[in-house]
């Protein structure tokens, strides 16, 4: 196993005021290799603590990358570090020189007189050519391990690391890791975990993480692969036993999301989808209409916060937001006939709910939620019980009406 | 000076599947009271790694702490590794598994086995009550240096620091870094830069940072102050400096959106409003109703996707959709109208765009938007172009408008 430390360098990532997106695209790509990340340093702009993280990671690993500290308005640190640690000297490229005199030309400017100390590096690195940038990436051998460095600036970075490192490093290793995301929604981390990790004992090459948030778990499937065909249909079979085990839970992989798995499905059944929506306000149809093409399914959606609205527009009766209130079964089920009957579309979904952090009773505490999907004289109402946070509240009924949604659509797709 | 390191553990960090934010919230948190953060490192779910990080962090930082590795899914490795570390046991306690158990039961499940082991720490450890889940912060004296280890879930992590971690740690320093966040919309950040730098001349204690979204730029004042209130004083008066060079971009302060202030001047007024949205697809509607008691001032919004709807819901001649097309002033007026008309709102605010990627022309290009606000015959609209993206677009259309509401209500109350 070849192991890799990525360093960030940088006083504004240890303030706090800059995420480390570097090391995580690193970290990525390497492991796409089959190079595994076991430690990521970040230091500010410090020779010392600079040249420290570089000695501890030459110690522990194979490969090293830095990021940061070569811009021109900083003091650069890093090649000072650089030329520190390895006892050597700048070395001025006159060829680089005018490469960023023309660059910036091209643009209009004159190249300041900070900008010029591109020209230097360390007199052993090799230069790594940045298509993005004037700052060029280097590399450094030490003995069998190799130590990269790298302008901060994310767009660089990645020409460099796309276009110079990922190709040098490619043939150091035959391992590939293959990668497979199953999105789920409604199932706790621990009933999910509780219901699959089974599968999981007589396939030891694969690693599962569970990646839980509010809105549903992703599991992550990883496998180390020599062959990477063979891989690929292992996790693919994976995903299917999944699929069986969870059929309700899992609404899609990688990059699908559930509007647009929603969407899809209402293609299939030439379909169009209305909303009615009171505790959500409105979030159902903004996730419906992130989808792009998302206007072939849907036309009409209605935000009926007010009992008033519910009855004027949607056409509640008084006497049941009177006897059974906003938030009961009877009144999601004339919010989805309304809905349905107005808008003239195939398919409604509605929610009625306490979204909180106020407006809570014994009966009816914040969390409550009603959520109704159904066609003409089919509907299926279910009460869920959400949390205390408002936002929260909203983004996990959406997402179980969504679903609900999404289960009527299948059933009705493969009769 | 106090130095910090933060140490995250677990392997979805190091492999760039998890962005560590975690590392970021305590920087900013521990440099407002000027403890500078001057060594993050990251490791896997490995015992010796974690060890090894937490060793070397107390050979050179005062506050050193760990996130991460506490969930009930994995082994918990950060516990075992402070045990090692220390030379302790973990300790069972009994009235913690109580609480556990009961917060389990409150959402109608019962505690699977694999969560019970929360109910154990270091023996050496003092705990931290967590109010936002079950595994309990720790913290540990060493010498005069402090460890303090939190779970890695973000919103758990927050209520630790928040609650138990910052206010053991405000006595240890004098200095503290003061802040101020001021929120802008609708100004590139050259065009802000340009008309502000002018007054940080002579303020040079201020820090000024920009940070650019694509929904506005937000503006951070930093003030390094040993006398509190001084310091306090001098920010607010930069704050009112400007908001009097940019009343119209700056909308709030820290905690301040858009949608809450946009509430408080409708209850100032004691208006309602109401929304008809066709691009936005609702988003609008749902950016009102995350505020706490929106519905206060909310009580109806219309997503009108197709023309067909725009006419039956809203009321817009059909003769303005056919002549002027959907994305028009025409139309987004005749809009504006119907929902005033059909809600019995006071103000009403419409949008009618390209979101795209795709549907655009010659005449009416991806990312052009037309947004009114108004009230009974007193209508303001504009036309806005925008970019290609198509999230992006439904977020700078929805702040466009909510900020135009603003300044519509800001006039009204004023006169």
């Amino acid at each position: 196993m070849i192991f890799a430390e990525t360093i960030g360098i940088g006083d504004e990532l240890l303030s706090g005021l800059t995420l480390n997106t570097n090391s995580v695209f690193i970290a990525q790509e390497l492991e796409a290799l089959g190079i595994m990340t076991r430690w990521q340093t970040t230091v500010g702009d410090d020779l010392d603590d600079i040249r420290d993280a570089l000695d501890r990671a030459l110690s522990r690993a194979d490969v090293v990358t830095l990021t940061g500290g070569l811009g021109p308005t900083h003091d650069d640190m890093t090649k000072k570090a650089l030329c520190n640690y390895f006892h050597v000297d700048l070395k001025f490229y006159p060829e680089i020189l005018e490469k960023i005199k023309k660059r910036f030309e091209r643009r209009g400017y004159k190249l300041p007189k900070i900008n010029e100390n591109q020209a230097e590096y360390p007199a052993n690195a090799e230069l790594l050519h940045n298509s993005a940038g004037s700052a060029q990436g280097m590399a450094f051998q030490v003995g069998e391990k190799v130590v990269y460095s790298m302008p901060g600036v994310p767009r660089e970075m990645r020409a460099i690391m796309l276009e110079e490192i990922i190709p040098r490093l490619k043939d150091r290793t035959s391992t590939r890791v293959l990668r497979v995301r199953v999105h789920t929604t409604g199932v706790p981390e621990s009933r999910l975990y509780e219901s699959i990790h089974h599968i999981f004992r007589d396939k030891p090459d694969l690693k599962v993480a569970y990646l839980p948030k509010h809105t549903g778990v992703t599991i992550r499937l990883s496998l180390f692969a020599e062959d990477a065909k063979a891989g690929r249909s292992e996790l693919d079979a994976t995903v299917n036993q999944l699929r069986q085990l969870l059929p309700k839970a899992i609404y899609g992989v990688n990059e699908d999301t559930l509007p647009a798995v929603v969407g899809e499905l209402l293609r299939q059944l030439n379909a169009k989808v209305t909303t009615a929506e009171s505790c959500t306000g409105g979030l159902i149809a903004n996730m419906l209409t992130d989808v792009s093409g998302s206007s072939d399914y849907f036309e009409a959606g209605y935000v009926t916060y007010a009992n008033r609205v519910k009855h004027g527009v949607l056409d509640v009766p008084l006497e049941v937001l009177e006897s059974e209130g906003a938030v009961s079964e009877a009144t999601v089920k004339a919010m989805l006939s309304g809905a349905l009957s107005i808008s003239g579309a195939d398919y409604a979904v509605a929610v009625s709910g306490i979204a909180g952090p106020t407006g809570g009773t014994e009966d009816k505490p914040v969390g409550m939620v009603y959520i109704g999907v159904g066609r003409k004289d089919d509907f299926t109402v279910k009460r869920f019980q959400f949390g205390q946070d408002r936002v929260m509240n909203k983004e996990m009924t959406a997402m179980a009406a969504l679903n609900l949604l999404r289960l009527k659509l299948l059933a009705d797709a493969t009769q």
